[in-house]
């Protein structure tokens, strides 16, 4: 069975670092779907490693994951020019009840992947991100994406200025806060548009952007005088109001 | 400073591992709040350990967490008697709107975890699992709760058993289908209650209780004809019903 050479090994290896993701441009997928979606998507899939091939060992050695998937990918990176997918934005957006996320800082990458896979579903147009939210490309992002990163771009860019556009444009910036306003009850009773920005696991959104916000909304527990968490989760936030956007 | 004896830090170690948690009906809580709502609520905490009591380096030999928190906790499981429990229900619930969820095989601690903080934000009256789903006292799942495991409890039994009571006592037993049917068009319009399905992360509901559902329903992604991600995460998915279920 030809084993894969030991610098392959170790190249492979390295791109679960972003550092060496950076230098090459080039992140993995692993799994036989998120794998058969990168393949069927417009990403440049460079290299698929399967264990048929390589050996179960092999495998083990270049995954990133506890127990190995029996496929491996190397992608390149779409070119992305935030500037230019930025430009005319929102106005650009053509689409029907138009909606983008903004997260500020989310941290962890099950999180974040799973926020892409829910705005797949709910077609979200556009993800923007603080350069304080993970990488995209980390390999546990894309992982919890478990495919939906094909087809949702993550932007990196400065979230008070994508807040101010929206607001110059006429359009709502929602954000959640323990003291915001029921969201079933403060959402246009028809078309609903605009921006969402959600805050980081440990401390939602920071105060600076807070003043951006120009409708604060609340996800009521219930009972409504509940004792309960806190909070919920920010991917599990992310989906309710979603959800209610597009109900 | 009084850092642990090698034999406590094996004892405490070894409760990652569910035979031990079964051998002496305890459990390890980490985090700050976590352990703070572990002391706050009703369960016995038997030991409380804080790194500047026993220092960093013995902290991280007795944690499960890749980046140890400065506390752990040693606590006893609750005594639960799952027929006592299930004795009389759903006709002992005098809440209004009663809302059930039943868990047919969730493999990952994460989402179970998720799901446990969720019915504890959205008022859920008791989560029943399969025997297949994930244990409760699993480390990541104490974790992804964040301290709403005090709150709710988790009983394991078997599903047809409670699918079948809550058909006997008129109550609707629903289920989430990709051939279901719209969730926003088939809920009752004023109280709702009922038992909510959730199926397996990787085959969803099993047929045996697919059988036993009443009501089959459908996450609408947007657009209704969009090419999309195959489906929702659990949790997530659980999240959106619920809110649903609380709106």
């Amino acid at each position: 069975m030809p084993a894969l050479s030991a610098n392959k090994i170790k190249f492979i290896r390295s791109l679960s670092q972003k550092k060496f993701r950076d230098e090459h441009g080039l992140f993995i997928a692993e799994g036989e779907k998120i794998v058969a979606e990168a393949l069927a998507s417009g990403y440049k899939v460079k290299e698929v490693h399967h264990e048929n091939e390589i050996g179960r060992e092999c495998m083990e050695r270049i995954s990133c994951l506890a127990s190995p998937s029996p496929v491996l990918a190397v992608i390149e990176k779409p070119l992305l020019t935030p500037d230019n997918l930025l430009e005319g934005l929102p106005g650009n957006i053509s689409g029907r009840n138009p909606l983008f996320l903004a997260l500020d800082g989310v941290k962890d990458p099950g999180n974040l992947g799973t926020i892409i896979r829910i705005a797949d579903w709910f077609g979200v147009d556009a993800i923007f991100a603080s350069h304080g939210t993970v990488e995209v490309w980390n390999p546990k992002v894309v992982q919890a994406t478990m495919g939906a990163i094909f087809r949702k771009q993550v932007i990196y860019t400065d979230l008070a200025d994508v807040c101010r556009k929206f607001t110059a444009a006429g359009l709502p910036v929602y954000g959640t806060f323990l003291d915001g306003k029921n969201l079933y009850e403060n959402l246009p009773q028809g078309d609903k548009c605009g921006l969402v920005v959600m805050g980081s696991e440990s401390s939602g959104i920071s105060p600076a952007l807070s003043e951006l916000i120009t409708n604060k909304l609340l996800i009521p527990p219930y009972p409504a005088d509940a004792v309960t968490s806190e909070s919920l989760n920010v991917a599990i936030a992310t989906a309710i109001i979603c959800a209610e956007f597009r109900r």
